[in-house]
């Protein structure tokens, strides 16, 4: 049910003819109130695309009613005519829902460099709109989709209010956000500062934690909208639990759909001196070539692991640290452990990567995947 | 000629038993005099090998006589165990050439995380002390070979005074040092300061800047050892000159034997605020695996260069940034350029991207190589 799980929400996905294979292209959520909260978070990318200089400056007035989506064209690094596109979307949203540009998000995702057709465009917001339903969920997350093989949704239920949320996005995944466009909705009532101080630290903890292969994008985008149609006020805590749940679901989904990989990665720091120590290792760990290169040979290749370690500033001291893999201690304070052979990485996708640090009580996890022939083949052939 | 071009020198490169595949694994070079100067850089990583941490307190002094390096173990992650294997090695090269220990510097290349056999390590000191000869250049940059397919060797002569060298590595190259062992040989007269500061500008300007996959080793070691045997005292600019040429072509053999590459690129980025900005985002678009599967899959696409460009914390104007594949501008200050169809990745290994800032006058080089199958085949099958 994806973005219309929460109730006062209505979604559509349609072909509007943006990309050749006639596949949905255009998804449009639309918040029906009685509040119309937003907030959202946007890649730290230099380049950023038109969809995103226009959103952003759409959001943060903290109110929005809809966000409009296509698949087919990412419309970045196309200048002052890619941001008049974008306006230009906006405004015939706006038009055909009844409201003002100032209050419609934009979203794009595919091919940089490349105008987007703006009479498809067109003529999918007139079909959206017609079509809008409070079932609509499903068809949205299908239109959003390009090189994903599944669409990704999820939701969570709690106490009489729903998070409920849709993403696309498989590889060019990187922290700080990656090629990922994510609306989430929710019933629950909140003002537009607690809904962006819940959606910075669910984002903190899922999205930017999730590392595919070290590449950002210049459209990422995750839109939270809150239309307090339930009547319940649910504490911070709760709801930015709710909401994490719902990332990290999504963010999970986004990894397991990563192109090409043969294996997910979780990579966990133990006993740091800081949390940023943590993330430091285990984002160095997460993008080493040739550590993922030896997952995807299902060797636990621990040299592989602090070659990557040693390249970060974290406080440890290299004697000290221990590394495990699948729960396998085959580095042990500084020395030998366990024989690798005692690891398997055949049996299941999953691997665990642990590293203790000796440094303190912090810790963190990063999460990405091995490298692969496909990742090679995919990004060799596939221009985005 | 390699190690031996320069006068003053001896080295050999036999076969200790080390490598399974009994293929030669042990090299020796011996500084005969007069001078016995030394300058050494080594590997940032955190987890430094055995060899390097010996080697680190041997070089310090400026003075060195001989280095043994052996391929078939890298004698990292070993503990203290493998410390005192690095100076056992150091001893019997003492003994066998008539020093002590503190003047024999060792390398090692390999698998992280396994003993030396240090009877075949004997065996080897012992065969290669005995067939030490001043043309035994070319047998020592056999013996330090791995997953290399041809020996690297450089030498620059000038006004009577000789820079010669060899270099181990293929893979695994990364700023600050790559996987690479590298011994360069002069008879130039020059004190250990001298030799420090122009090894130090030499190799900032080349391994520094030469990244394959971002990979960091443990082991990574360039030693300069000036034997003062021609009694020509060039200036510091000539024979700095001359070092870094030695070094860049060393640099350049090692990038094109690089595993499993199928293009060599540049990143030029010029016109940057300052040299460190050209270098920051030269070292972006060299790390973004995008980038490189777009460069083997021969599409020049420019999309991949700006998100990974704007990833880097240089100073820039994202509306005046161009980018060029082979002289052809795709993207011109901000927008669309050139077709992309007019750029030829298909004739020549060689790819040259330039980025144009428009921020400033200061400019950088940065050299990698594409991500192509064979990268990950070997890198998945061997271990390291």
């Amino acid at each position: 049910m994806s973005t219309t799980a929460a109730q006062g929400f209505v979604a559509a996905g349609v072909t509007a003819g943006i990309k050749a294979s006639g596949r949905p292209d255009l998804a449009l959520v639309v918040n029906t109130g009685p509040d119309k909260v937003c907030a959202a978070v946007y890649t730290s990318n230099r380049f950023q695309a038109a969809p995103v200089l226009w959103s952003k400056g759409v959001t943060a007035s903290g109110v929005l009613d809809a966000v409009v989506l296509n698949s087919g064209g990412a419309n970045a690094c196309t200048g002052a005519d890619g941001l008049a596109d974008s306006k230009a979307t906006a405004q015939l949203v706006a038009s055909a829902i009844g409201t003002t540009p100032d209050r419609v998000a934009v979203c794009s995702t595919g091919l940089i460099g490349v105008r987007l057709p703006m009479d498809a465009i067109t003529r999918g917001v007139s079909i959206a709109a017609e079509t809008l339903d409070a079932q609509g969920g499903s068809d949205a997350a299908q239109a959003i989709m390009t090189t994903d093989t599944v669409p990704k949704t999820a939701v969570e239920s709690v106490d009489g209010w729903t998070v409920g949320g849709m993403a696309k996005g498989a590889g060019m995944l990187a922290p700080a956000l990656a090629t990922m466009l994510v609306v989430v909705t929710t019933d629950a009532v909140l003002t537009a500062a607690e809904a962006d101080a819940a959606l910075r630290e669910a984002t903190r903890l899922t999205f930017d934690r999730t590392d595919s292969d070290g590449c950002m994008s210049t459209n990422d985008t995750v839109i939270l909208m809150a239309s307090g149609a339930s009547g319940v006020r649910p504490s911070t805590e709760a709801f930015t639990e709710a909401l994490t749940a719902v990332c990290g679901d999504l963010a999970s989904q986004l990894l397991a759909d990563a192109e090409g990989a043969a294996h997910d990665i979780a990579i966990h720091v133990e006993k740091a001196a800081t949390e940023d120590d943590a993330l430091d290792v285990a984002r160095c760990i997460a993008r080493s070539n040739l550590f993922k290169c030896a997952v995807f040979g299902n060797d636990p290749n621990w040299g592989r692991v602090l070659a990557a370690a040693g390249t970060s500033k974290a406080t440890f001291d290299p004697d000290a640290v221990s590394v495990s893999f699948n729960g396998v201690e085959v580095f042990t304070s500084g020395g030998l452990g366990a024989d690798r052979s005692l690891v398997d990485l055949k049996s299941s996708r999953d691997v665990d990567v642990t590293v203790d640090l000796a440094a303190g009580d912090a810790y963190a996890t990063v999460w990405t995947n091995d490298l692969t022939y496909d990742y090679v083949k995919e990004n060799a052939e596939y221009s985005s």
